[in-house]
């Protein structure tokens, strides 16, 4: 298993490079991302450079700038730290770098970088250290040790907050005030200019010679968007200063708020900041080690060791990147990055929610309770398209939005006018998948007081939005869905996708049996959706078009069709495209030879359809006729999407392909970790991180939730 | 004269630096700055550089966002250019740079730069240059050559619109669209969000191999807000590959708009792109010859042409940086930076204005037609404040803006509170300005056609403000100002400032005259505007207090005191402060000493203020008493404004101080030109443009309006 980072045989937790690399920073800034489920900060280095993207974010603080989509702002960055050595700035790309090595700790979250520089007669020791705080939800600390070992020197330190931040150009952020506290502590208030969110923004810096503290205070500077403490010391030859920079945010959207974002942001930072960096560390990594580690620890025997390596950075994703808060969901690249704008998807229901089902429930609850809070813009959503009950919106963002997926995209090779995204329009097997999760969460818990409160109203809701959703066919006398995209994103305008169709009958028919077991069984209940939902009604009409509804079934050949025209479609050799470098910030390469209208006239798919649906719905079908459809759609999926590798590798094993399963839970552990320094550059990807569970717990330990429509 | 740029001893229209500095690129992005009165870019080079600061604006498309002051908003970035070789990305921090030479042609404001680089074996020569047309207000052309010396290479080539480009940080236009026309011209439409402004910007390639045109289309590469065309070619060694790309802007501000931005816009570099580089080239140069060089040329006899360079490169930069309306004025840096975000001050008119008056007339007459109709703001803001008449803005940005200055700065250093920025309340002075502008204008062209359609309103709306605006001191039996500052900004909340006590009683005189003179000679005008401003009884407030009036008279010493306590104050050497770098973008050298509430109580002066006020009304005062004040204020002066220098050049010559005259001049010339690498970062100084005019014709040419209160 080939990696982009360096490893150590000896240690589980730990991945590193050894040269600065300061032409490809952006896939480091994202692997070595630092959160905590409430904000998140990708991992640029303290210096600036041309390559840089520095990132952090607030998870549920979403802002909308004009036409665009809304989004999660991109904050004013607290990492900035400028060091001047006798008037020159340290940069890697200036003097001689030795000694080098950048280190993450997934254990705790820490990165450190440290290496000599040598620069004009001189050279210095330097040693950098960070990390967010699982402890202190709003805390970001850093360490920064120099020590000169040729000759003394000035050194000069310039480290602030930089509003200057955009997300690729757009500002959601008003540019606020700037104010120093008690001659120390400087502070960046700012908001949003659309949804009004309030952030405060506090540092403060303690400064040791030797390890004894010296008594300072900042000289301000103030830019626009900026406001920098800037200290000078002079240090005599191997006497080593040490800066600690404490740091915090807050915003008006924090439950653990008191007074106000300023009043607060300073008062913690006031009391935190007499603590050391170690102890904080400390305490932060207790939380790490008590919460999560010492439990349902996956443990992995293997030739070396980055298969555990892989999981352990997985888990750690995941973990960092999901919210604290039931308000919010996890981004398709969590807070790692500005990829699809901090959105969620179906990626949480399909991909991420088994690990969090099996081995951190209340977080499980949490993420459903998300959509039980999104089923006011899901009914929206419903009501625009001229539907009922609840649509879950293809791109999600907070709880009252219909829809967040931009409309517009690029500009068609041929025409050159803008074209439409319809992703937002007709991926419609979201509010499948949705109900899906709540069931499976359900099934493994049997956390009746969660299915009481929330989700049977969310399944039957999204039992009744398929009721409206799908359309009678009077010749061939069946409910159909036509006019969607599947899973397989490369057709567009599809009729009867099979994974669609497949999970909205299964939808009908488990909110029709639920409506039927409470009749029975919880009258209270029952009566209370009734109220909301008419349950005897709509049982009749879930009865009627589950019973009616067209589902593909295995033709001679025993294969299920994608859609209704797949199989008649040309076939083409895709090898060339399945072993292209995957990356997903570009074309894929397959686009670079056909386009979208080309590509919808073959019989060649995106990430797996059937063989998604398969996987969901198992007991339907023989081994026989799962092995016949892999056989049929594996050597036709290009795996353009990060999505692809796991099902198929969970698949691969149940078919006892053991080396096939193998290999794409290493493509699946590759996605970000791989040797492709052009993947993962805009952030990390947390189906797949999901995804690496789900390949080594439901597949190779073949641990799932089996599923049948009656609900346990 | 040292001079920061290289300049060739038989060449006055040249200025070069044979390094590519791209660590201290900001500097000559200003000097080398491109603009035809319409829009304007900074030099910023066509590749990606860290410490780059791109700016393209267009005169008058102000935007405002939030609470942020409103400026000139950064347009997308047409400059860009990146060539790849061999699939590396030309950098001149990566290979060896040789014959390196960057060329800026003060005549007709082409900018070239040409190198060998020499990268991983090949040598490869380049060669740069572009232009903004004098010809074609909306139009950009560049030329770029590229010739392989050493192998046979693919060249790709990446070039297009950038909107991630910001004021700062602060985005001021929405995401808009991106398209193509006819599969060759790019196309970016957008919008100012708050002031709803629309621009299009349409770019199209050219490319030739050996002077023979190919015929390419372009790969689209669509991100965030930019579009890219992307060309790829194979070239022979020592084949050239030459590309030229015309870029073109239209708003909806625009005169000349004939559908709309989008269509004119394509509709127009359609048309002009058939033309080639050489020969729009030469209709530019034409424009700058014909209506500028060839009339009103100041040829400067000295022991180098050094003055000769740098009054042609004032003139450069005053015409390039004039608007083509007048609906818009200049703003203190034109439109070669940021800084003072395109906003108007009095520089204007007591600096740039004789310039205008003595060679461009009609230019004047259009600046001043600005502040005509810019009496909509200003009676605003004297409304505001409580006064009658117009007070003009310290900062104009639309003529219908009240004020535009920002209201809160930096923090003071010892509470930690953001400081109010007094200017825009105290510094009151300017509406004298604007009369004495006027009044100068009147007196040199006799345009008596523009005194009754404009200037007699403007002279006696400023007048009526400051008969509203005097105070009435009980105990000393006269009119008094009271609360303002000076042009010296060190000090604030002064009493009876010499400058704006003479100039208030100046306007108030000059008035009451105007108001004389038209009952007399035009009734048609006198009704006009007493129907506006109620004449008789605005000329007896104007008499009774102008006559009431207290205007600091010499002292024992003859020195006419800069405020009621200015000469009470200690006395320090300045000379450290005299002599330092001026920085200007950052805090002057002695606010490293003092803050400005202890400079408040010295003896220190910022730039002239009394002297100033000599020169304005220097028929009013002999010359011993000038000089004595001279000899008083000259030597506590720290010219920490770029304002300084030129009036003292003028006063010392004046006085027969002709060395003191002249290091003047050269200051005058280096505020810009000088060898201060931090010094024009944020953009070049157009008062001092102005000045450094100002000092060979009013001062060494002894060519002026001579003032007396009543006008001619």
């Amino acid at each position: 298993m080939l990696f982009g980072v360096v490893t150590k045989p000896d240690d589980d937790w730990w991945i590193g490079r050894n040269t600065p690399d300061i032409d490809h920073l952006n896939k480091l800034e994202s692997l070595m991302f630092q959160g905590n489920g409430y904000f998140g900060i990708r991992s640029s280095v303290e210096e600036h450079y041309m390559e840089e993207k520095r990132d952090m974010f607030v998870l549920g603080t979403f802002d909308k700038y004009e036409d665009e989509a809304t989004e999660l702002p991109n904050l004013p960055d607290i990492v900035n730290f400028e060091i001047k050595v006798d008037g020159h700035v340290l940069k890697l790309n200036h003097g001689q770098v030795s000694n080098f090595q950048r280190s993450f700790n997934i254990r705790n979250g820490e990165m450190t970088r440290s290496f000599i520089w040598k620069f004009e007669g001189n050279e210095y020791k330097l040693k950098f250290r960070r990390f967010v705080s699982m402890a202190h939800l709003h805390l970001f600390v850093s360490k920064v040790e120099i020590t000169p070992l040729a000759n003394n020197v000035r050194i000069q330190i310039k480290s602030g907050i930089d509003g200057q931040q955009t997300n690729e150009g757009t500002q959601h952020l008003i540019e606020g005030t700037k104010r120093l506290f008690n001659a120390r502590f400087i502070q960046m208030q700012t908001r949003t200019q659309e949804s009004k969110v309030k952030f405060a923004l506090t540092e403060y810096h303690r400064l040791y010679l030797n390890k004894k503290e010296l008594s300072l205070n900042p000289h301000l500077k103030l830019n626009r968007r900026q406001v920098y403490a800037n200290y000078s010391v002079d240090l005599d030859k191997e006497q080593t200063l040490s800066v600690v920079k404490y740091a915090n945010i807050y915003t008006s959207k924090d439950r653990d708020l008191k007074i106000n974002v300023s009043a607060d942001s300073l008062a913690n930072l006031k009391k935190i900041s007499r603590l050391s960096y170690a102890s904080l560390m400390l305490e932060s990594s207790e939380v790490w080690n008590k919460k999560y580690w010492n439990k349902s620890y996956v443990e992995i025997s293997a030739h070396n060791n980055k298969p555990q390596i892989a999981i352990n950075f997985a888990r750690y994703q995941l973990i960092a990147n999901t919210p604290h808060d039931f308000e919010m969901n996890i981004g398709a690249k969590g807070m790692t990055g500005e990829g699809y704008k901090g959105h969620t998807f179906w990626d949480t229901e399909m991909f991420m929610l088994p690990y969090f089902i099996f081995t951190l429930p209340q977080k499980a609850y949490e993420l459903l309770e998300y959509r039980y809070l999104s089923l006011i813009g899901a009914k929206r959503k419903a009501h625009q398209g001229g539907f009922h009950g609840a649509q879950y919106p293809w791109e999600a963002a907070m709880p009252e939005d219909a829809e967040s997926a931009p409309i517009w995209g690029n500009a068609d090779i041929v025409t050159g006018q803008p074209m439409k995204i319809l992703s937002g329009f007709l991926e419609q097997h979201v509010t499948g998948d949705v109900a899906y999760g709540v069931m499976r969460y359900l099934k493994a818990t049997g956390d009746q007081s969660f299915a009481n409160r929330m989700g049977y109203e969310i399944i039957l809701q999204c039992a009744k939005f398929w009721a409206s959703r799908v359309e009678w066919n009077n010749e061939k006398n069946r409910y159909e869905i036509t006019d969607v995209i599947g899973p397989d994103e490369y057709k567009e305008h599809v009729s009867n996708d099979a994974f669609t169709n497949y999970i909205a009958h299964w939808c009908m028919e488990y909110g029709a049996d639920i409506i039927a077991k409470l009749r029975q069984e919880n009258t209270t209940i029952y009566d209370q959706l009734n109220q909301k939902l008419s349950l005897s009604e709509l049982f009749k009409a879930l009865i009627q078009k589950a019973s009616m509804m067209y589902v593909p079934k295995p033709n001679d050949d025993q294969i299920i069709p994608q859609d209704d025209n797949y199989l008649s479609y040309k076939i083409i050799d895709v090898t060339k495209y399945k072993n292209a470098e995957k990356d997903v910030e570009d074309v894929s390469e397959i686009f670079k030879d056909f386009d979208l209208k080309q590509l919808d006239r073959m019989q060649v798919t995106k990430q797996p359809d059937v063989l998604l649906m398969m996987l969901c719905f198992e007991e339907l079908f023989s081994k026989e006729v799962i092995q016949k459809n892999w056989d049929y759609y594996e050597p036709k999926t290009t795996h353009d999407s990060s999505l692809s590798y796991s099902p198929h590798a969970i698949l691969a094993n149940d078919l006892g392909l053991y080396d096939k399963a193998f290999e794409y839970f290493e493509k699946s552990c590759q996605v970000d970790l791989g040797m492709n320094m052009d993947s993962s550059v805009k952030g990390t990807h947390m189906a797949s991180m999901g995804g690496i569970w789900n390949v080594i717990v439901e597949g190779f330990g073949g641990v799932r939730v089996v599923n049948t429509a009656t609900h346990s």
